[in-house]
């Protein structure tokens, strides 16, 4: 069997609704996931890990890496830049991989312009309530800040059907379950089927021509 | 929750895949699923049942049903009609039934301009060798025709990719399995989730506009 494609999975959702989780789990419990590693020029938080948490860089750096079409997709916040090198998604995709992007909105439209097949998922909470509760349990946001994750949501909320695929996180181990099985079914399209295609097609041919030299 | 619509799910596949099977199985499996029934002119056959096997009619009336736009798709074969009424469909889909069509290529782009959402799946054996076992397998077939449905899998093999899913037919248990997972992804596409999507902004909203007049 021929070494197929990975596909390219974009998870966005409301803030609280779990996708880091999700993300996690994924990873653990299943070996064909990668997650792609985003860069950013803001200084590393206490325990963060270059090359794991984020590619730390300058901002000449990431520039000339914008410049270079490096990028597939970034975006400034709060005065640092943030992105998603190339060449790390495209070589684990090569490799059969079904990499992961844990991106925005606005992200996530860029990379579907430039992976037309990319599988698009947002995350969503079961309810309002219980995306509040998640935002006010942590216990590390201000009021304000949980106000404004709301909002986010509402507006989001409106975008959802840019996506492929809504997942609901209300249990969690169904949920993982439920993404992996929208992944697994997008490997059977026959974008990713082509070589085995062409391969029965020929296979067809070969055996009606046998036939007909006998 | 509310009531979801069902999905429109097209089978067409290489004749000795195994499409009738793999119908069968998901029917019995899992209670999601119904079978459309086709329509036709031609006389029944010893043991086929009106309303099981076919619905059988009249010329009169299979064209009165095309007339009032009743058939989503119809074709002519070896002088008989053979077509999908339209009234059942939209009702199972109506009570969120996922309503498989097993129908030919042709049928299923006929479909996909009608119901756009609707799922189609090609169904392919493992090898060309496979399937050719199978048609000489069954006994029941001339040469002539085995050798006609062997090009006849040869000119599909280049129309698979007006298909969403491909599947491959090697275990049957696997490939049920595998069809099953690709329609319970399709019930996570946004359009299916509208309601959810809307009642989650509304109580949204209904929380930041409780905590504003606190």
């Amino acid at each position: 069997m021929e070494k197929k494609a990975g596909n390219l999975i974009v998870i966005s959702g409301f803030s609280g609704a779990g996708k880091g989780t999700i993300v996690k789990k994924l990873i653990e419990e299943y070996d064909n996931y990668e997650l792609s590693v985003s860069m950013t020029t803001r200084a590393p938080r206490p325990g963060e890990v270059h090359g794991v948490h984020y590619f730390f860089s300058t901002d000449e750096e990431f520039e000339k890496i914008i410049a270079d079409n490096g990028m597939i997709e970034y975006a400034g916040y709060c005065g640092h830049y943030y992105g998603t090198p190339r060449a790390f998604v495209e070589q684990k995709l090569a490799e059969g991989k079904d990499v992961i992007l844990e991106i925005e909105i606005q992200g996530a439209q860029k990379v579907r312009r430039q992976f037309p097949s990319a599988v698009l998922l947002f995350v969503m909470a079961p309810s309002a309530k219980v995306l509040h509760q998640r935002l006010t349990g942590r216990g590390t946001e201000s009021e304000e800040v949980i106000r404004g994750r709301m909002w986010r949501a509402v507006e989001e909320s409106e975008e959802v059907d840019t996506y492929d695929y809504v997942v609901i996180n209300d249990d969690l181990e169904e949920c993982v379950k439920q993404v992996h099985g929208i992944v697994t079914a997008a490997h059977a399209r026959p974008s990713q089927n082509q070589e085995f295609i062409n391969t029965i097609k020929q296979e067809l041919k070969d055996i009606l021509k046998g036939e007909e030299e006998q």
